[in-house]
């Protein structure tokens, strides 16, 4: 799997970015080099691979998806007024918020240069699924922002909500790179569901982990608790004990955040919302599991189940 | 003439765009229904039928320009915290700056996605094209944001942001459309040409009328001198009078701005930039009308010449 991973950074390091105008291009090599789990072009090398050998032939698309994840990432930076992004500056925050929206069109054109590379008869088509994806997770991201100020968020909307803005874009993912290989309808479906699945557990258990994960390596515990954000859990909790017991829980005096997180972690587990977040977590985590046996085995089918194996672990 | 932009008009209006999320669609709808010129599209449709009748096959990538164009505005609109787009609101106005940021972003999706309706076995290589001029045209944006803090500005760099800024998506209208119609390399160079030219013309006239045009309908005279942009005329004054003269003329208390503007005007007609900026637009627009014997003669490379003609008008 590190050759995959090796082979994805040297093909970022390769995209020739011009040196002008600097601010352009400046916050765009910056962006690209924080680094990241590179986890959407690494499944779509992996779902090329159950079908193909030559992976050359799938870096475009690859590159193509990373580019566009990381051009989310650059204007809901923006949205969110986020500071930090992998422990640096974000861009507006390092340069400004002119920059970060210039520099974001231009690495979403970027995306779309790669996928300008793709050499396959079904480009045309290729390219309309890309965009319905790419509408798809702006939707996420509009209704994201909604939820906040929004009254009353049922769990079938914050559901929907992560499947649009993060879960979609792992389906075409393993997709598209299925799809370049010219894999059947069918298996493209499959694992289309697979990762949206995968992106579900994925997002329900970072949900998880903010609330019940370890701090360390510079990652704050409780976040999501003391920014009031709805979450499975949240929502699940308000589900349980009633819009009004949640407000009094949210809102009464705390003596400090240590407080009102330990307040709200003890809530979950009285209501046993922090159960059946986990039991969300696992549930998709089966289902992508299973979705495999419609699959080829081989050894790259292989990574991939271990690969869903590995999310599983992040919760211990 | 009318015909194309009924066409074009329908065309934008049948855009099918979901209800939700209100607030990524609207503002995208509400863009569209601000109207415009509708140059660009048009200039697809014109080109197109110099080598082609059924314009229906161009549509698409007549729209893909159009709502490309849109979305540069938008978020245009954004960077320059733009109070008014076509005299009403904009759409960080109007909504906030959030909104406005990411329905541009869908915006330029939905610019790819009517790309992807291009019947053409070269999509790819036109991808690829309109790619390298949608940078190209955020490499102008970059540069107009740069030159307002940058001390000294040549001409030659002026003109290069305003042909990348603007010029260059006029070009790719008509070479695409050509291209579309299957033109030879040589046709839709020449179109390319033409359409850099009169981007360029246009540009440089708006300077100036922005000067010496007249008042009226909603439209101000003289912001470009009251904002000290680095016009041509200004430039050009800077370039006969040197930087002290300017600096001396732009930064004296005057009784109101009127006073301000009169100077300027007087300081370009003194030192003939006036001229000068009129020479440039006749110029290029020459060189495009000039471009039009390489082109077959037949009544959309006449209306193409026309067209020419009335950007001239413009100016009296």
């Amino acid at each position: 799997m590190e050759q995959y991973l090796a082979h994805i950074e040297e093909a970022l390091r390769k995209i020739n970015l011009p040196d002008a105008p600097e601010k352009l291009y400046q916050p765009i090599r910056y962006t690209l080099d924080l680094g990241g789990k590179r986890v959407r072009p690494f499944l779509v090398l992996l779902a090329y691979q159950i079908f193909q050998k030559d992976i050359e032939k799938a870096l475009p698309l690859a590159l193509a998806i990373e580019l566009f994840h990381n051009f989310t990432l650059l204007h809901d930076d923006v949205m969110d007024n986020a500071p930090l992004r992998r422990g640096k500056p974000t861009v507006h925050a390092h340069w400004n918020r002119d920059v970060a929206i210039l520099s974001g069109d231009a690495l979403m054109i970027l995306a779309y240069q790669e996928l300008a590379k793709i050499q396959h008869p079904d480009l045309a088509n290729m390219l309309g699924f890309f965009n319905e994806i790419a509408l798809a997770v702006c939707e996420g991201q509009q209704m994201d922002m909604d939820f906040e100020t929004q009254k009353t968020v049922s769990i079938a909307e914050y559901m929907e909500m992560i499947r649009k803005k993060t879960a979609v874009l792992v389906g075409a993912s393993l997709k598209m790179g299925a799809w370049l290989a010219g894999a059947n309808t069918q298996e493209q479906n499959t694992l289309y569901k697979l990762g949206e699945d995968m992106g579900l557990a994925f997002q329900l258990q970072d949900d998880y982990l903010d609330v019940f994960g370890k701090a360390g390596f510079g990652k704050e515990i409780g976040g999501d608790i003391l920014a009031h954000k709805k979450t499975f859990l949240l929502l699940s909790l308000q589900a349980k004990i009633g819009q009004n017991a949640l407000n009094t829980l949210l809102e009464q005096p705390y003596a400090n955040p240590q407080e009102k997180i330990a307040a709200l972690r003890k809530a979950y587990e009285a209501q046993e919302t922090d159960k059946a977040n986990l039991a969300q977590v696992v549930q998709y985590s089966q289902e992508a599991l299973q979705a495999l046996q419609h699959l080829p085995k081989n050894q790259a089918s292989q990574w991939l189940e271990y690969f869903i194996q590995q999310l599983l672990e992040r919760e211990k």
